[in-house]
């Protein structure tokens, strides 16, 4: 057991932004919390207190959309809307990891950066290698950091260096499932490319894996107006974008990721609500490669799940801090556009949004209620509260103004994490 | 005379990046720049070169519209629009100013943040107070930065405690003229805050005493529907929000700086463009506050000036860089709204903005050619070119990914900034 002082903030509840001042937070041996109080019961007084003082204490990030090897390229090249722009940069940068000592650099530094801004679980696309997929799920795992890893699948309108067949889609998959079998926070997830990418076959492939092996699923929708009247070319039965991932059993048949789902409207708005699709909000890279602003609201208001990601390298910085950052401000470009009538964002339901609701894809993730795994950042905001702010108001200064000089600590299902090293 | 070699890096025109690999650029003792070199001419040879090896040397940063006494409202309370954000949360902060002990407190950190983030020259408004305004002109000009520094008029639908008189507007400006007088890189602008906070007594006056002094006027403009409603109520007999200044002779009569225009469009539009107004872009700001997006593709095609602002305490960050990175995103999110008809801003093009077009308000300020102020900054991204990126891309990336930590140097006027002081 462990017992954590400092200024403890989380949200139970999209609205509900629970601060302790000066508060403690309890965890057992298996890592999860067992509560958090505000004056110490008596039945834990005389066991050691780690105090992080003044410091702020909040639930980690979890970023569900990243594509590791597209590594190299965050911050760069963002010249290029969606599809020539995978062309262009994408897909040849992502062909270089059949070179498993490029994977084993690039990985390093993408597992290292993760830490660095106190994402301690992703959704993440590795690419279509098994051999660097799996290296990547044992970098996260060496770490003590979660995720979910998922070898692409992609067998048209790439090209060859970066093609896979159905069959080696599903058996790096289940390499990749019986590699990280032992791993306790790392376990595989089913990755479509996205429509445009994948044959009949290699989603029919794809989604038979998914539901045999109970294996949750990631991919994109919606991103790109480009994107959406190709995949209305490329699947003509399917009655929109999403229907072509529910007619393959990939469609919340198991948990679903969707990465963005900027136009999602009508029936794929009601396909997303009635199967529990976890729509990803991820509008650095929807401004970075001006793809659209996702509907946020509504999808609150009608109840389906929504999680945010990086979307490393669309997006251009591995900050969750900073992807809520974006997630306000863009709801508040919505709500103008909605002429005020949808409610732009809150700062707690943004926090939420990258813990708690995010986190719910992982298990009992992204809070400090009792039986939640305990993740946690230590902000030592000093720095930036030079004038005695409330503990909301640090907590925003340090969304807005923050960066990773001011995590001392982060913690995952209840262990400390060090600094992932660099390779080479 | 001052030779520097590093990687030159600037823009003579908004398609055009020079890069200069090991280049060299040799400064006048006036502080301006004599020319720069791919190779160093033999007439250099033997004098001392000061060598920044491998790191980049950038035009420094202009801020065309920041608001000093928000300083401690920056990154906090950005939870509604203008109007009702100004009554609660900017004008009880600003009305401490009257406070000159605690002007000093902010303002010093005003301008060392400045600093921190290699913005050498800004557009600032101080608030109503003539002792807080000269002070911050002190401070400016004791850091060897420059500025230009407003003392704001504003005499209705603002709380008594910050309200003055025609004439105290004035006398304050008049004042700080004298006070500015004899420092090389500081004077002062006149600044009523917008319309709805000037009577016509207020415009009238600032108008004439812009005309006899030949003083620059800043002021905002058509930044959100509910203020530009309010304008046309106000003004009745004002053709459109731009002509409420035009009238009273702070529409280009004097070189003027207009914040936001988020809506400027048709005869407002026009009257820019004859007038040479400045729209100054505060994209940050604008989402923070959920503004809207300022055409900005159009006003460049039209040949209206346009320049960056952080416009803190709307903004967010004080970096420059940072509002090149919202400037681009947004430009993207206007040209998707367009049916992809305005293109986005190129790279070059946001850096542009940023220095020689931005600076181009103080004088030959923002460029490398010569005759031009050398305002500049070494940037050392060594942590950011892990990889060989080439130059175009290693600024990119420091526009994306750096921060302040990276800035080893800073130069106003040919003089190196050393860190300005805080005060208690």
């Amino acid at each position: 057991m462990k017992i954590y002082q400092a200024n403890i903030l989380f949200t139970p509840s999209p609205e509900k932004l629970e601060v302790l001042e000066h508060g403690y937070v309890v965890v057992g041996d298996d890592g999860n919390v067992v509560s958090t109080y505000s004056t110490l019961p008596v039945e834990y007084q005389g066991h050691e207190v780690i105090n992080f003082g003044d410091r702020l204490l909040l639930p980690a990030m979890n970023d569900l959309h990243v594509h590791a090897p597209q590594y190299r390229n965050h911050g760069i090249a963002m010249d290029m809307e969606l599809l020539p722009w995978l062309n262009t940069y994408t897909f040849p940068e992502e062909s270089k990891y059949k070179d498993v000592a490029y994977a084993k650099r690039m990985y390093s530094r993408f597992v290292h950066d993760l830490w660095s801004v106190g994402t301690m679980r992703a959704a993440i696309f590795a690419t279509i290698h098994p051999d660097a997929s799996c290296l990547l799920a044992d970098l996260l795992n060496e770490a003590g950091m979660g995720g979910l890893v998922g070898l692409v699948g992609m067998d048209r309108n790439g090209p060859d260096s970066l093609s896979n067949t159905a069959k080696e889609a599903v058996d790096g998959t289940l390499r990749l499932m019986e590699h990280t079998a032992s791993m306790p926070l790392v376990s595989a997830i089913v990755t479509p490319r996205f429509v445009p990418s994948c044959t009949p076959q290699m989603m029919t492939a794809l989604g038979q894996l998914a539901r045999e092996k109970k294996l949750p699923v990631q991919s994109h929708l919606s991103e790109n107006p480009s994107e959406i009247a190709w995949v209305a070319e490329l699947e003509p039965e399917s009655t929109c974008y999403g229907d072509a991932y529910l007619r393959y059993g990939m469609f919340g048949q198991t948990p679903t990721l969707m990465a963005h789902c900027c136009y999602t409207d009508g029936e794929e708005f009601e396909l997303m609500r009635k199967n529990h699709v976890f729509a990803v909000h991820c509008p650095t890279s929807n401004c970075n490669l001006g793809s659209g602003i996702a509907p946020i609201r509504r999808f609150l208001t009608a109840g389906i799940p929504v999680a945010l990601g990086s979307d490393i390298s669309g997006g251009s910085g591995f900050s969750i801090f900073k992807v809520m950052q974006y997630a306000l401000q863009m709801s508040k470009l919505q709500w103008r556009k909605s002429q005020q009538k949808e409610a732009f964002l809150s700062l707690s339901e943004a926090f939420w949004l990258a813990t708690k609701s995010g986190g719910s894809f992982f298990g009992k993730v992204g809070s400090f209620e009792p039986g939640y795994a305990f993740d946690a950042v230590v902000v030592d905001d000093a720095a930036l509260n030079f004038d005695n702010y409330s503990l909301p108001h640090r907590l925003e200064r340090y969304i807005y103004l923050g960066d990773d000089r001011q995590l001392t600590h982060c913690f995952c299902q209840g262990k400390e994490i060090a600094e992932p090293k660099l390779c080479c």
